[in-house]
Parts: structure tokens; C-alpha cells; sequence
């Protein structure tokens, strides 16, 4: 393995984003690429929104809103504020304005033809990120959700304005445009030691990630081990709707059905010491204390995971 | 004429927006239409911004910093000072808050292919605005300044970047699209009793106007008297760049002058009472005191005006 190792993530929101301050606080620093999930990425009041992206963009460079896990920390609101009580405008989607100045340089930048790749690699740069951060594709794919009570809705739709509460029967990863994997992306992969799944919600950030065509391909062409990380501890998530969608698509909540329904694509996991034991054929397992709650917590599961590969490669 | 007198006024930005609210304040109401100069309209920040339609609806709906005469009163920076601080953009156009709220919005509406027109309405409505404001046409027609010492550049270039310090060599009037009045223009000017030019700069925002294909033509048909008011008062322009232009056009600073550039669009002038008489044939003249102070003194002129076209047409 090489001096400096090169790990690939697929990641995608607040879950993962604590996985990527730990991977980003290792000593020495891994060589780090992020490959994140953009089928959250909207277009609202005229501007092109990537929640995961700048979630992970803002926690990577140390702005994150602390207690919402998105946003930036201490920012106003005075354009929501002014499209409400002016133009009685429904500020559903929180926008702040710091946050807001990313969104308005990224859809200038995008209707100027900058793809999202190099715009994301920009702005990581200039928020001082030394990890890679790549969008899943360039296409757009949006997560559609079909709920029993309510329809087909968008997940921004679902997640924000109606809180996850609708009953999700089916969620469907598409694109508009012919989607592609990023040769950026394929590289990453191709050139990983590593290949780790965040913890992350299955269902809605990381299926986007493997419905782009090509990628479950290239999972499988990398000679790197692929390790996924439960996120569920306990019988629960630790936060959102992962326990909550199990539920509704008849599954049980357990490490065992995440496991499961990576299948194919993993061949190793990272099971919650809280977790009841077992065991796949086929699959590595692992049971570590996954918990993080704080940035040691967080460095901690991201080295052990890394000891744990590295053992098992060696 | 009509019991509720029907104004359409071709006005520019912070000079014309003076009229503007002295017109709106007069009692019994005109019925008003504002037909407003776009030649400074530009994208910025991938928003569409249309300064003195923004100014005249502002200034109209009670709203504008009065200190400056633009924006909102009262209005933050925080998006600015964001993309300023994170991002290092050059931020020389100041947009407040409050103000991007309005640009976010009508960027939204153009892009979903809502027309000017229609937007504005629709904006100015909701501000509370009775009078009707139009955009001078659909097509963006860039104004375009070529200085002696910096080439050619943008309006907005020219004009808040470089705080109109080059010396004009020559201004263009030029459209990228196929651009017509729109109906809705030319609408107000067939109905007009009296067609109005604000004491707005000549070169830099009543011109922009007379530049729309068909729009000589269109006032040269109407029936009604096509008035202009000085905005050279006692040798000098009251704010902004009209007598330093003027000069650099090597044109005399006068109201003549001002009077000769409307040649063929007007027949008749309101002169200031500080300025030297002067005639010119087939222009019907008259002197005021024209300089808008306050809210009393846009009401007078705006009365002044209209009592001597009225007495003039009977």
C-alpha cells in the first residue's frame, strides 16, 4: 500500500460528513477524494442548490453551522427575510445569505458552462480543502420519491418542506440527460487503496451515487477493498429517516439489510459493536464502536476502520 | 381631455424617479405609465438586474434609500460581504440584501421565460404601485461607452465601477436581439394626453429609449403633446454625468443644447427659470423652477408642467 493512502468515499450528507472531518483529522492525512451524491441537488428561487456537496464543503472547512450539521455557522437570513415579507415568497428551503453566495457564484458559473466538477474544485480550494470533492456525475440525476399518501414527489419536497414524515413507497434515481461517470471519478476509484461507503442513508445517498451508469461497474473493477460502514447502530439511525424508509419498504432495521443491500458492491463492513452479530458469504465483517459524537469520536471510527482494511489487505 | 389624464413619461433612473414621484402624488391621480429606459439592465453575479426600473419602482413604492437615491433604505450586505470575505469576488456593484431578493426573483421569472413586462407588473403590484411601469422593450439593447482613455466598456462599467471618471468619446445604443416596442408601450403612447421626457440624462437614459426600432416613429404618431423638462439647471446637471458628458461631446452645457438633441421627438420644452432664454422654431418653451428638493417641489413641477401643456392643448 502506498505511503500516502488513497481512500474513495462515497458519501453523502450531515451522516457522512462526520466521516470525513474524522478521515480528514487522520495522521498522517490520507489522500482523500469524495465522491458525493448529487441526486439532493435542486434548483430553487432561480439557483442551482448541491446540499450534500457544500454540506461536506462547509464541514471539511470548518464553517458548518455546528448544531444543524448544514449551513454555515452563524449566518443571516436577510434575503429569505426580503423575498417573504416583500414578495410573500414560501421560504420553505433555509437559505442563508453566506450560503446563498456559494449557491449564486455556482449557478453563474453554470450557466457560463463551468461543469460542477471544476466549480466544486474551485470553491473547495479557495475554502482552504485539501481532500478532492467530486459530484457523483455532471448530469443531473434527481431522487424522486413516491409516497403512499401524497404521489410522486422531489426530495427536497419530501425531505425539507414535508420533513421525510410522507410514507415512502418507492424511490426512484434518474437523470434527465444521459448521466456519466467523471473521468475525475474513475480515476479516483481506479487509483484507490480503498474504497469506503459512509455511513449515509442507503436509500437516498448513496443509491444515487451507485444509479449513475458505469458506476457499479467501475466498484467492481477497482482492486481496492470496498467497505461500507453501517449507519445503522442499535437497532436505529443516529439521525434522519434511514430506520424510518427500512421500515416502510418492509425491511428490518438492521446492519444486516444495509449490508444486504449493498451486495455486489461491497466486500467488506463495518458493523456497530451494538449491533446483533452477523454474518454474510462473501463479506468481511467487522464490529467496531461506530458511534461519532464528537471530532475524536469521529477521527477514531475513521482510523480504526483504516486499521481494520489495512490488516485485511496486508 | 380625459377626466383622468392619461401620462406616458420616458424616464430614466435617480433624476427621473424625482418626476416620477411627483407625478404619482398628484391630485387627482394620472393615470401614468412609465416607460423606462433597460440600455443599463445587465447581468452581474449570473442575476439580471434592471437598475432604473428597480430605482423608479423603489423610489414610487416609498421604499428606496433616500440617501443614495437607489437600493432599499435600511438594506444589509450580507451576501456581498460573503461572496466578498470567502470568495474574493471584486464586489463594486453594491447589492443590498433586500434589493438581490428582487434580482433573485426576476432572474428566476426570465429564465422560465416570463417576459420584462410581465414581471414587472406583477412586482410592482405587489409593492403597491398604481402606476404602470414598462420596460423601454423586451430585447436586451446594452448601452455601450467608448472612452477616450480606456476603450469601449459597459454601462455599468463606466458608470459605478469606474464612477463615470472616463472621458465619452461616443455612446452606442445597440441591441444583440431583434428588439421592438412592446405593445403594451406602444399602447400607452397611442392613448397618451400628454407624453412626458423626465429631466433623466439625455445620452445615458433617454436615448437608450428613442434607440428602440419604431419608437421615433411611434411618438412621431402620437397625437399627443410630447414634452421634455430640462435637467441642465443654471449651467450645470443637478446629480450625475449629463454636463460633464456634454462637455466631452463638445456640446455646449444649456438647456438648448438639450432641447436640439430631442429635435424631431418634441414640441415642447420646460426650460428652468435660472437658465438664459432661448427659442427655437416650432418648440413651444416655457420657464420654471424646476429643481425637485423635496417631495413639495416634485409635485410642483410635475403640476407646473402638466397645468402649462394642459393650457397650451385647449
Amino acid at each position: 500500500m502506498a505511503l500516502r493512502q488513497k481512500i474513495a468515499v462515497l458519501i453523502g450528507g450531515v451522516g457522512g460528513a462526520k466521516l470525513a472531518l474524522g478521515l480528514a483529522n487522520l495522521q498522517p492525512t490520507p489522500q482523500l477524494t469524495f465522491i458525493v451524491n448529487t441526486g439532493d441537488d435542486f434548483w430553487h428561487l432561480g439557483l442551482k442548490i448541491c446540499p450534500d456537496i457544500d454540506t461536506l464543503m462547509y464541514t471539511l472547512a470548518g464553517v458548518v453551522d455546528p448544531q444543524l450539521g448544514w449551513g454555515i455557522a452563524d449566518d443571516t437570513t436577510c434575503v429569505l427575510a426580503g423575498l417573504r415579507r416583500r414578495y410573500a415568497i414560501d421560504t420553505w428551503f433555509k437559505l442563508g445569505d453566506q450560503d446563498l453566495a456559494l449557491h449564486l457564484l455556482r449557478t453563474e458559473a453554470m450557466r457560463g458552462e463551468v461543469s460542477l466538477t471544476d466549480f466544486t474544485s474551485a470553491i473547495a480550494r479557495r475554502l482552504g480543502i485539501t481532500a478532492t470533492i467530486l459530484p457523483m456525475c455532471e448530469a443531473e440525476m434527481p431522487t424522486t420519491i413516491h409516497t403512499r399518501d401524497h404521489g410522486e414527489m422531489s426530495f427536497q419536497e419530501y425531505f425539507v418542506r414535508r420533513r421525510w414524515q410522507p410514507v415512502i413507497q418507492r424511490v426512484r434515481y434518474g437523470s434527465r440527460q444521459a448521466a456519466s461517470v467523471p473521468a475525475p471519478v474513475r480515476e479516483a476509484l481506479a487509483k484507490a487503496d480503498l474504497v469506503m461507503i459512509a455511513p449515509s442513508n442507503p436509500w437516498l445517498s448513496i443509491a444515487p451515487i451507485l444509479a449513475v451508469p458505469g458506476m457499479r461497474e467501475l466498484l467492481a473493477a477497482a482492486s481496492a477493498p470496498k467497505v461500507a460502514i453501517t449507519p445503522v447502530i442499535g437497532g436505529d439511525a443516529v439521525k434522519g429517516p434511514t430506520a424510518k424508509i427500512m421500515r416502510e419498504l418492509g425491511l428490518a432495521v438492521s446492519a444486516r439489510t444495509v449490508a444486504s443491500y449493498y451486495d455486489g458492491v461491497i466486500d467488506g463492513f463495518v458493523d456497530d459493536l451494538r449491533n446483533p452479530h452477523f454474518s454474510m458469504d462473501g463479506l468481511r465483517t467487522t464490529r467496531l464502536d461506530t458511534l461519532m459524537t464528537d471530532l475524536e469520536r469521529k477521527v477514531a471510527v475513521a482510523q480504526d476502520t483504516l486499521d481494520w482494511a489495512r490488516g485485511w489487505v496486508s
